[in-house]
């Protein structure tokens, strides 16, 4: 069976979204100047560095992320939002995205389908599994979902992405999660980022 | 001149210390077993590994510290409490402890003396600038110290040691301090835990 791995990016003050999400704006407030988003900023601006940490994003079989990570939606589907990133999405895989509202699966081209889930994240990871089949299930975030998964203690590994801002308000990692014990796996140094995999001690 | 510096160890959850400190226990409840310090484990277990950060921290020339930092003894000095570093602490130079208990100075061997500072983080820095002449005064901690120095802006140089483990609860780096600007001029990888130092754009 494969792990269960969060995979995310945050400030060092443990932020992985500022306040004040809008579809403009998926991170919200991050102390830029709306250019760009600052959180990502090593992916986007020197992506030769860091493709190995890419590349291992991609590698999952199946992927969970939360309502506010798939889109500005709130509510209801009152408007059909297929995600951030276009027809063609970076995940090649299915797509478990946490609601409370339920909707039809919604195929993507290049392998990628959003289904829906309203039964909460254990389901949502059951789901997860089955799919992945001998694979690993990635949580790409939210913070606030990735911290279900570490409240539960469901998480095998954890791919933190640090980068060098804090934003001193908004979506934190770790929020009311318990006390965990880490082993250090893997820390790598890139220009705009440290790259810091750590598994979750039982 | 030289600059200021702020270096700490903290749990990849933001805690330089857990809550509950005690004379036994100066870094609080740390989620170990109370037979030693999980957060600094790094220094003592492995410390040939991390000479370069800990040679680093001692060339400063003066040193900044908060009172729970320097001890377990709260209110007026009601008892001779030197520090926990015994008769020979590892400063080796002037150390501006912040109270708001008016202590005289205390020398002790090595070149350390501890100076008792009761009006405010500014009046310590300048004269902790003074002591260190063209050299570094690096602020020690705790997270609460830090921080002041962090929104007050008077801070040149952060070198966080990250630990793999979560605190939870206790005393957090970068609480209540604005967003900041920062550029990670270093890190590198031990096997407990990742050293950042990061320079604080103005």
């Amino acid at each position: 069976m494969g792990k269960v791995i969060c995979d995310i990016t945050m400030s060092i003050d443990g932020y992985s979204a500022g306040l004040d999400q809008t579809e403009e704006r998926p991170f919200g407030d991050d102390g830029g100047d709306g250019t760009g988003d600052k959180l990502h900023a090593w992916m986007f601006d020197t992506p030769e560095e860091n493709r190995a940490e890419v590349d291992q994003f991609a590698a999952a079989r199946a992927f969970i992320m939360g309502r506010n990570m798939f889109g500005p939606v709130r509510g209801a589907w009152d408007r059909q939002w297929n995600g951030w990133w276009g027809p063609n999405p970076p995940f090649h895989a299915p797509v478990f995205v946490l609601t409370h509202h339920a909707r039809d699966p919604q195929p993507m081209d290049g392998g990628t389908t959003y289904s829906f889930v309203t039964d909460g994240v254990g389901p949502a990871l059951a789901q997860a599994r089955t799919a992945a089949v001998d694979g690993d299930v990635l949580i790409a975030g939210g913070a606030t979902t990735i911290n279900q998964y570490l409240a539960a203690g469901l998480v095998d590994e954890l791919r933190l992405h640090v980068v060098p801002l804090t934003l001193g308000a908004g979506t934190r990692l770790f929020d009311g999660v318990p006390a965990l014990k880490l082993e250090q796996v893997g820390s790598r140094a890139a220009s705009l980022v440290t790259h810091l995999t750590y598994r979750v001690v039982p």
